[in-house]
């Protein structure tokens, strides 16, 4: 080393502990419910990956292609997501701030007690990935045009870079809620494009049935992250940290791989419906063009 | 841990030394003058969010909601890029290298003297979401086209993450200023674009007069910005940390704030202008079509 | 510090050891078989940007320019990437997991003998900027249409992003050839859009020439690089890191500066040919319409 060795205060940063990636993984490893919640979603991630490509075979219309593809890039984002989750990368033992109720909270990790709380704050990460990918499908399902897409996915996009700032501040128990709020108001720009604004879209379209039930299941799964996040050990710190995951794991089941299932059997089985709409939005003058 | 713990030399990465996310946040708390600049950002971000979606209430042409949207974003960055400022999420002590100015320099920290200065890379990190929407929102306005649109945008993001890089570099004082030449070059390509390309447009567009003003504004305001960092405590350490960001944060009130309300209030007042320059540039042949 | 020093386990995350930025710069520095793979390219990444800068000027179609700038923007990408590899930056001395080749590898920085191999772990993050980039470049002079480009990038930047996890898993050998497997299968979604759909496409632009020549010699290439990844340090080790990095150099040298130089003499010399697709894929109806 170029230095003397300091008479070592031990370093802390946002994303770590004195615990290494492989303790990490070991103490997932070990909890047996814990683990199970990552895996699950590993295993139907790419479950619905392989039945998206199977059921997507042969299919010839743009604007149907565009929609499956953006469908099965959420289960290609939610492996990744998981795997990271998994292998330890992407989780980390935080210490929550005075005033907090995980405040002064301690984990064993790999035999050692240490402080602090595990937060899978990989999971706010790839969030910023996968929901873009969701509100992408249903924006194009209900034919929306590029200016209320591009508001829905930057003000999403806002609520998760937002939430895993609200997970990673350490500093300030009233920053962290600060964040928490800031987050919700951008939730609610999207809640309100997809019930009341690709609600109308739709019904132009054409796709108003089939959109009506994914935007009233969307909506009601995605309250759940919120309330998870201020219940779990990121807030108020009710529920477990395994319990919290698998309430997240139940969420993203429905959320993501039904929801997907949903919109790409809707869209093998209707296509003189989802060609009818390609006149309609983003996919108007862009996709016929096209091919 | 699953390791015997070696005897201890501190660790040392780029965004980090051996304080907390709360040590830093308290030092910033203690120091009125860095503090309040970034609180009243945190209140002109809120302030002229709101001004933003009260003036535009009931706007229905497309165009016109595209502009005031992505000119909103601007502020929404802002606000979260302040708030990691204020919380100590995204603000490092970081030891400069031999030959800078600010080599050997020691920053009190909760009482405690550590090597290195306060680096406030959370500023760098943000500019590379909010310059793209403020150079969004001019192109829209001058109805440049798509590649120009592009360019002007890659060329922004690319400025801003080697300015990035130039503030994280510790290795080498001569690297620093090579990232930092790399980013002026990339600077002048957007500069260029803004007098030269977007102002030709802007006359066929019929928005020259007002983009005119905010183009000169802009591009005033923006030189200040690698004037600052070269002054600062990041270039030959000059100017002290709490001015230096007081000086941004004045940039960001003109060039954020002000151009922000200036677009948003001409898109209001003049809404047959706007319509008028539907025809042309990025928003040719979409947004039309879209509703 | 807020918190009474504890009795000190060294701290270790992903990206780091008890190594400097300082101390990796010198490390590569001393190396002159390593450094000179970093300097070559930071060499020709700033040859290309001039020659093509020189060579496109005058240029006046905006299919053309979107092609040119696209092309640009790799070495762009590539000279930051570089730099960033060069200064210590985006480089970290990791341990790999138990049962890897490279498990129990020390490594000699500043004198001082270290845990675990050097990872240019910046290559990985930074492909995730450059190679999308080259596809646009290649996609639109195929001619190709949004949803293929779509697709194309997004597989590619999930190819990148699973390789980069690989690369920085630590805590499990399998979870690291997981890792590999996924971005392997994200690059043969690449592989056949390129070999198979953009060939198709640019037979109906009339570039099939060119594109057929580039095409094979970027597949070719790109089947290069996770070859060196698991012949390397990352993998197998059985390539010491100064070759594999001047085995991803070369690579690059080809894949990029070589195929940047084609792609704009091409275009500089046909300028008939880049004209007449206009009329296809994604420049279809969006460019014409805006000059």
């Amino acid at each position: 080393m170029s230095q003397i060795p300091k008479p070592s205060f031990t370093a802390q940063i946002p994303l770590q502990t004195e615990v290494t990636q492989t303790d990490l993984f070991e103490h997932i490893a070990g909890d047996t419910l814990l683990e199970s919640s990552l895996y699950v979603n590993i295993a139907l991630a790419g479950l619905t990956i392989l039945a998206v490509v199977l059921l997507a075979r042969g299919m010839e219309d743009p604007r149907a292609k565009l929609i499956v593809l953006s469908t099965m890039l959420i289960s290609v984002v939610s492996i990744a997501s998981y795997t990271g989750l998994a292998s330890g990368l992407t989780v980390s033992i935080i210490e929550m701030p005075d005033g907090h109720a995980a405040s002064g909270f301690t984990t064993t990790v790999s035999g050692v007690e240490v402080d602090g709380v595990l937060t899978m704050w990989g999971r706010y990460l790839t969030w910023a990935l996968s929901t873009p990918l969701i509100l992408l499908s249903l924006g194009l399902l209900a034919g929306t045009n590029l200016t209320k897409l591009f508001t829905a996915i930057t003000f999403d996009v806002a609520m998760c870079v937002t939430g895993l700032a609200a997970a990673l501040t350490t500093s300030s128990h009233m920053f962290r809620w600060f964040w928490y709020a800031m987050s919700s108001i951008f939730f609610l720009v999207v809640v309100y494009i997809l019930l009341v604004e690709w609600q109308k879209d739709a019904e132009r379209a054409g796709t108003a049935d089939i959109f009506g039930k994914l935007k009233l299941l969307t909506v009601v799964m995605w309250f759940g992250y919120p309330i998870l996040w201020a219940l779990g050990v990121e807030g108020i710190a009710v529920l477990e940290v395994a319990y919290t995951s698998w309430g997240y794991s139940a969420l993203d089941i429905v959320a993501k791989y039904i929801v997907s299932m949903l919109i790409v059997l809707y869209v093998v089985d209707e296509p003189a419906s989802i060609k009818a709409g390609t006149d309609y939005g983003a996919t108007s003058g862009v996709t016929p063009a096209d091919d």
